[in-house]
């Protein structure tokens, strides 16, 4: 599934998730996209980060958060989304700052970067707390799906 | 002035700006940089944009604001920060994600992209409110003098 930039954005299949249609200005002097609560993020951002240089065939994320929402945007090159809800997978290609997809709690993510060029930006809404972490799949399946 | 990953960071000479070192974490699959609320951000942004593709020579900002406090980081490539408080003007060169600026309200500022290439990253303390914006140079020295 492609998201561009003036294509009419799909539903997601995956729990909780949506992507999100960002302004984008462009003129002479180039492009600014932007973001804000509540008209395009469903939270107050308490901590972004930057992910950068990753290699062809590296996988970022491949976690899941217990409690913690994410939105994330290609702020420069394009990279793919696979979001997964334990029922559902999903995967998005990102290529322009003007479409942002947010990350409900208990999504399994895995970010493929495109090119070592690419950079991902996320905002999430808490600040960093390791017990929020789910790093093993199979745990993920099972807390997902409430069998022990 | 020139703000490297690794090296001290200065003082700014410009009225409540100030460079703040963020966290970088370097592996085999890339780089992951972050900032937090309080860590690294004083404040909680309520709204980002980027900024890219902005043609050599095009400046970017050339305004002030009365009330808003931003966070700027050079997400992807490079680029020069120029900040002014009506008594002094400092250029800074931003070149790291590990590095961001915390701009002041009532700080005239530009930003100049090294290249179409490079992405700018401005986390801000509220949403848009366009009264905030000084866009008149002459106006910022005669509100931030206190003359009329």
């Amino acid at each position: 599934m492609t998201a561009g930039e003036t294509a009419p954005l799909p539903e997601l299949g995956v729990a909780g998730c949506r992507l999100v249609r960002l302004p984008v200005l462009r003129d002479s002097r180039g492009l600014l996209s932007f973001g804000e609560y509540s008209a395009h993020l469903p939270f107050a951002p308490l901590r972004y980060f930057l992910i950068a240089g990753v290699p062809s065939g590296s996988l970022r994320g491949e976690h899941a958060h217990r409690e913690l929402e994410q939105f994330l945007i290609c702020a420069h090159g394009s990279c793919r989304v696979v979001l997964e809800d334990g029922a559902h997978r999903e995967q998005i290609l990102l290529d322009s700052p003007g479409v942002g997809v947010y990350i409900a709690p208990m999504t399994w993510t895995t970010i493929l970067h495109d090119s070592p060029d690419t950079t991902v930006l996320v905002l999430a809404s808490d600040t960093y707390r390791e017990a929020d972490y789910i790093r093993d799949y199979p745990e993920f399946l099972s807390l997902i799906s409430g069998t022990p």
